[in-house]
């Protein structure tokens, strides 16, 4: 049996009591750190609260073992209860869909356990979840590749009064392109996409394409470490946001539609004054 | 304090570690039974669990209570840690948002725990969540109340080829339009939509409006209970779901829109033969 277990947002103790049942009883434990992170998949001390939490070793699975190596995944939870622990809920990721789609394939039972994500907890800034649009991605531009394909995206929310949720750019363990060519590879530090720098790469985008999907003046909430104790939020015109200091990963936007007086309530406590 | 806790979906394991370390501190707990249910909210059963598990007595908080006497509970929660249990997360309904803005409007300090909802469990029928448009409400149909302003959000939906969520009508201890007239509430068996009634509903709209929004062939996919053990996804066109036992209450539906491959062979596992 294979469980894929969704760790929450936060630390280890976010873990639900029957996910932490199931991989006590897993005779092999590993976690993701690839698409998501937690303070917990970098920091090697989290890592160790968690394993005696568990009462187990954990293996961290990074990015490449995920990708290649998981037919031994796959073996192993074949015969034995294998556990594979991701951040947030295990469908937040297309990576952890695969990971069902090739289990099924293969004969090996998987039981899910859900957990909180993103997409739902982001509902404690105000904005009711069912008055979302399609959530989107922002990638970190570089000088040859800025890829403004959510512009439309935004644009339709806005236009059908819809909030959006944007996800921002994690790279953990990616090559540099100087490592690639040499044939061995060497990593670039982790990075992440800070609020500041979402609405800045937004506002360009705007700039360049003139669609007036948003501008500085749009209403928008920065959200950091959202379900963790020091989670901070701040709503605020974009151009007020840029200045606002976040804090430490991982941040996410949001950028408001049409508002209702409770969503506004609820906005009014988290208002840069 | 006021602690919100998300109990998640399925059974009493499903809160997490933090959550259960917070309810057993509390003096008092509050379970909501009114926007959601769970199996526990209406099986004594279920809510002798609970308490065992929380080593602590349950107040259950209905629809007239949450609704009338919530500032009966923040006056609790200003001298001593109380504790609202609600089903799935936080924020997945509007009462409880409401409830936080009052409790910080008096000036109670609030603590929210989060934990999976349908808004994103919902992942695990194979479709991406970042694909999902606006989620939608679909209420029971009377003879003189027919609301389906649903129908243009759906089509907002398919024209952009986004999958749309559809919550399902729970009416749980709503009053007879009788007992109401007499001025002494008899309250009404409760009633959970069902992913057959939906579709009939929908089928219906569509006929009236003839905006082929959707049709008899449309994909759709039923779900019913959620992270529970005993959770069924079936997948099909419309008119092959009508048929379908989807069992026990909660129901919930999808309308897919346009679908990706991986997103296609996850449903293969769901589809009706």
């Amino acid at each position: 049996m294979l469980y894929i277990v969704g760790l929450g947002l936060g630390d280890e103790s976010d873990i639900t009591v029957r996910g932490l049942e199931a991989v006590r009883s897993c005779s092999k434990i590993y976690m993701e750190a690839y698409t998501s992170l937690l303070s917990l998949g970098l920091d090697p001390a989290a890592l160790a609260n968690l394993e005696k939490l568990y009462g187990k070793e954990i293996t961290v699975a990074d990015r490449e073992m995920v990708e290649e190596r998981v037919d031994q995944v796959l073996l192993e939870a074949a015969d034995a209860d294998v556990a594979f622990l991701v951040v947030g809920d295990p469908f937040g990721a297309t990576t952890h869909t695969d990971l069902v789609v090739r289990a099924k394939k293969t004969g090996v039972q998987v039981k899910v356990i859900h957990n909180a994500s993103v997409m739902n907890a982001i509902g404690v800034c105000g904005l009711q979840l069912y008055r979302y649009g399609e959530t989107i991605s922002i990638p970190f531009f570089t000088e040859v590749w800025r890829p403004d394909s959510f512009y439309e995206k935004i644009q339709n929310n806005c236009r059908l009064g819809l909030h959006t949720l944007c996800l921002l750019d994690i790279r953990v363990k990616e090559p540099t392109w100087e490592s690639l060519a040499r044939g061995k590879k060497v990593y670039e530090p982790p990075r992440f996409m800070t609020v500041n720098t979402a609405i800045s790469q937004l506002l360009e985008v705007e700039e360049a394409r003139g669609g007036s999907a948003y501008g500085r003046d749009t209403m928008c909430i920065g959200v950091a470490r959202l379900g963790s104790d020091d989670q901070k939020i701040v709503a605020g015109p974009m151009e007020k946001l840029l200045d606002v200091d976040f804090g430490p990963p991982l941040h996410c936007l949001i950028i408001a539609g049409e508002t209702h007086p409770l969503e506004e309530e609820m906005l009014e406590f988290y208002k840069i004054k």
